[in-house]
């Protein structure tokens, strides 16, 4: 736990708080409806589902209002950036916004692409719930290195929680910084992982108004979930249905025990 | 076993027949055509290359009648209902007719979009041999609770077979109705189980001319692959490979043994 | 191994050299830029990461270019041709021979469709490093059926090097041809293996400037690692994992011990 500018949360209430909004998506089942990139779509829909929420796919643009409008948070990857998804976004936005849902961005190699970082500022603009990004996809859209001050201070400036993932998470609103150690090599090595536990991030997010309390949670429980099935994994192959199987299972005396905020 | 309007056919048989279409499947290696949702494509392609099919999933508009002409069968979901599937369903729907293949239209969340439910209703005109969905989709296509009366009235209405999925699965024609009990709750934890499982209805039923047998069948093989799955599974994640494999190494006299109709 | 028109090459070698770039994928993490069909894309990703490389995998017309100068290889697989692909594919082409990339060809089911089988013949005019492709398809292309003569002449004539795969796989630029039996029946059955294997041969290409050699050394690990896959799996679903766990693990004594050239 890393705090920059101001008293951290009671970081001894994370591990309890993720165990209560899981045991919440579980008897709720959240609907969840996720734009994000072909090679995600699957495994975003069976996290969503092992971890006890009802996720929604569909990147029409005629019909994704329909479907935001419907669900309680709204996730947008801009993996691949198609026609369709473009012109469905703003459409999904529009939803979220008027139905004043939760909303969670995932600009996925924007540092690779100008198209897609000019399209992710864009998005920004309408002010996402959360930014989950890596250090790569932060420092194409801050311009900027990121450091705990260039995160919290963007997070400031674009009224936004930054979730910024790594080895270490760093969860800020410029006010409040959360970090959490919890995760494994392995998620690195199978395509869509943090993808994926974006979607949980915006599943938690319905549930619980604190974004960035929301976030962190979402974060530890994908990073132990993570632990959990790296431990009985042979390689990545086995990792990922190990991963489904532990997210299906984690409850919250476990959390507790594993956390480890760094 | 459930009959609503008419003698039942005598279920003793349905065990035997799904176990000689299987055998027929594996032996003919029979082609489907699927226009599937994005969700879907790679575990419908993996349930019927398990089963003994073979897949083919391109949705180009320029391709789809080539495809379809060269399959026994054609699956069309409506999960993605993109720009691209919306101009080749049509196309796809032709080259159907014009070869007189069986073909079976999934509604997949037909409930939610009003733009997918006049799609849905512009292709059921277009007289699936199948239709399956759930209790949901049903209500929104027909406007009426899915009792077994609306449902074999929808069914004879619209000259085609309803096959309703759920913890039982009722197929019926109008005329008659077979009620399959089979299937695990893990089914309904994993993304496209539904879709793909409809897939091998498509497989079936261009394998055997009575798409009420043909259909549940399917059903009935899928379920008990589901039941023998969930028996060794950890979780949604062990699930699915779990699924594919049992459903590899099914035989006529599993199927036997475990069918259970309701 | 075969040789139909000069002499071998020192078979002896290719085991080595596959180890050895199995290790340089691992250090260099190359990155290979893969616009592939939707039912591959998830399973090209997971066996590039499991190899050691980093996928990326867009198709937007106007960011391919951009994806493709920051890889060290292109893969371009026809199975999901639609407008978006059509469209992106020859400005990845483009962008691959201004920065003098290496890129694979895999006309997936050309013998299928006349509309991919001419936007194919157009992909073949721009020289791709490796055409990887079957039996059928090759048929299709070369209008010819696949025997050593016709495929070296294929080769010679198009300035590529032909990798065709089937039970013995063969890789020839009509002067040195390698046979490889390696592999699985598994293989075959699940979907995209074909498919994302050839992503192998673009990670291989971007490391070795013999594509003969790259595409051979590549098919030679993919198809050790169907055969310990294929050892340890229960059917088609627990092949999956299994392969790419085996690939993750596989060294060098293992591909030396195990290459069986045909």
């Amino acid at each position: 736990m890393a705090n920059t500018t101001a008293p951290a949360p009671d970081t001894r209430d994370l591990p309890a708080q993720a165990g209560a909004l899981l045991a919440r998506l579980r008897s709720e089942r959240t609907r969840v409806h996720a734009i994000t990139n072909a090679a995600a779509q699957v495994f975003t829909a069976n996290l969503l589902l092992a971890a006890g929420g009802i996720p929604s796919l569909t990147v029409a643009p005629g019909e994704v209002a329909d479907f935001t409008s419907r669900s309680g948070a709204l996730l947008v990857n801009l993996g691949t950036l198609d026609t369709e998804r473009r012109a469905g976004i703003p459409s999904a936005l529009a939803a979220a916004k008027a139905g004043r849902k939760p909303w969670v961005l995932d600009p996925v190699f924007v540092d690779a692409s100008p198209l897609r970082l000019e399209f992710a500022r864009q998005c920004l603009a309408g002010r996402p719930s959360v930014l989950r990004c890596n250090a790569s996809e932060f420092a194409a859209l801050a311009c900027a290195e990121p450091s705990p001050g260039a995160i919290g201070a963007f997070a400031q400036n674009h009224r936004t929680v930054v979730a910024l993932t790594g080895p270490v998470d760093r969860v800020t609103d410029g006010a409040r910084t959360v970090a959490i150690a919890n995760g494994h090599p392995l998620m690195a090595r199978i395509t869509a992982m943090g993808c994926a536990a974006t979607a949980l991030v915006a599943a938690f997010a319905a549930l619980h108004g604190d974004a960035l309390e929301a976030a962190a949670a979402a974060l530890l429980v994908a990073g132990i979930a993570g632990e959990l099935a790296g431990e009985k994994a042979q390689g990545p192959g086995s990792f990922q249905p190990a991963f489904l199987d532990a997210l299906f299972t984690l409850d919250a005396e476990t959390i507790a025990a594993r956390a480890r905020p760094a």
